[in-house]
């Protein structure tokens, strides 16, 4: 399956300025493509924090996204951090260069030229817009961070992550976790390519844990689910059959 | 500056199956707290991720904090995942199997007593809540997933976390980044103990781009303040003066 890391980078969310929502939206959008998200980070704008976290993320996963730090200010270091763990320099890409000089035309400033500097070695990535690509660095894909941008960004390039959806199934208890624990662990010993959580919650109407089932065997993930169910019968006080992550429920 | 980071560990963050309610909610606390958040991960239900990552957290930051995989099931391994971190093991606990023995009485099932377990050496942290205490481990406090009992945990032992409080200020501007981006850079250079930030916006009303001032000197925030108004003067639609940050605005 394949699996991906998300590298959050900006000051303004650890410092709660503007409350994250590329990796929120990324989560759902992941999920539906069939994609395995592994980690999120989130990290301040300093260039060896950029640099020591984007390599570690492109060597466990098999994509990385980056949200911000991209742009004509002095806290945009994205390029930079990307550059120093790829051992590589930031040159000023000659494509970029001439979409920022048409855009911006007489009204052109020296620092708007920084957006079209990328990592030596950098692709650019076209979805339908074939004017502002995405820039790349081998399998991390450099977005940025206004919600708005790095929405259409992502959306323009997603067919090419597209992978095998999970299938997902629930159950919604009217008991304790500790007395169904035993039932849950022989469910899990028995459908080892299913994906087994348990999740308590306190503030619900009709249900006190909610028991999900996934994985890529539609059968397997039906077999957990009706196992648990035939285990601990009336105490399972609704379902959800299963059905493909990511679809509308 | 005090320092700190989060690990939110757990599947159902990274698989969409729960919005993440407690990295956000612990953003605005540490804020108010005058202590700095260097780093939020975010991981799954796995030992080797829990191990590796909360011990590289613990190394770098005064506290961390985690959030998830305590309790009773075969998904919760934070405990584990802490003590394997650490070179210890998992021992139950005798003050809090005498609290799980007395909170279920004679509906204990023995799932229950993995309440009490804690990686061997951890500390018990007393807040208000003379019965629950937090536990931790060195300079790691582990609170459950749940964001209600997330929430209460937290706010009952924080004081022991209060430190120094960051003055800010904001300054709203009608313009491009790449036009101001020459002043800005002079500003940062003249104020270097004020951390500046500027965040373009595309779906504003009355500006394009909102610069921030964050610093320990409420002299020296003023100061960057005043002085950027003073070199781009009517391109400042609006700001708001020096305050403590987490205080209502």
């Amino acid at each position: 399956m394949a699996t991906a890391g998300i590298v959050i980078i900006g000051d303004e969310i650890l410092t709660g300025k503007f409350a994250d929502e590329n990796a929120a939206f990324l989560i759902g959008e992941l999920r539906a493509l069939g994609v395995e998200l592994r980690r999120i980070v989130m990290i301040p704008d300093v260039v060896d924090d950029i640099a020591a976290t984007v390599t570690d993320m492109a060597a466990r996963f098999d994509h990385v996204f980056t949200s911000g730090g991209v742009g004509p200010t002095h806290d945009d270091l994205t390029m930079a951090g990307i550059a120093q763990g790829f051992g590589t320099r930031v040159i000023r890409e000659p494509v970029l260069e001439e979409r920022v000089r048409a855009y911006w035309g007489a009204k052109l400033a020296p620092p708007h030229l920084r957006l079209a500097e990328v990592p030596e070695g950098a692709d650019l990535v076209y979805g339908k817009d074939q004017i502002w690509p995405v820039v790349a660095y081998k399998n991390v894909y450099i977005l940025p961070g206004v919600p708005a941008l790095f929405r259409r960004k992502f959306i323009d390039i997603r067919d090419r992550f597209r992978a095998e959806p999970m299938t997902v199934a629930r159950a919604y208890l009217d008991t304790d976790e500790g007395h169904i624990a035993g039932d849950l662990d022989a469910v899990v010993a028995a459908f080892p390519s299913v994906r087994i959580g348990s999740y308590p919650r306190f503030t619900e109407r009709d249900f006190k844990v909610l028991i999900t089932f996934e994985g890529l065997s539609a059968g397997d993930v039906a077999g957990a689910l009706a196992m648990l169910i035939d285990r601990i019968g009336p105490r399972v006080v609704r379902h959800e059959p299963p059905s493909l992550a990511g679809a509308a429920p």
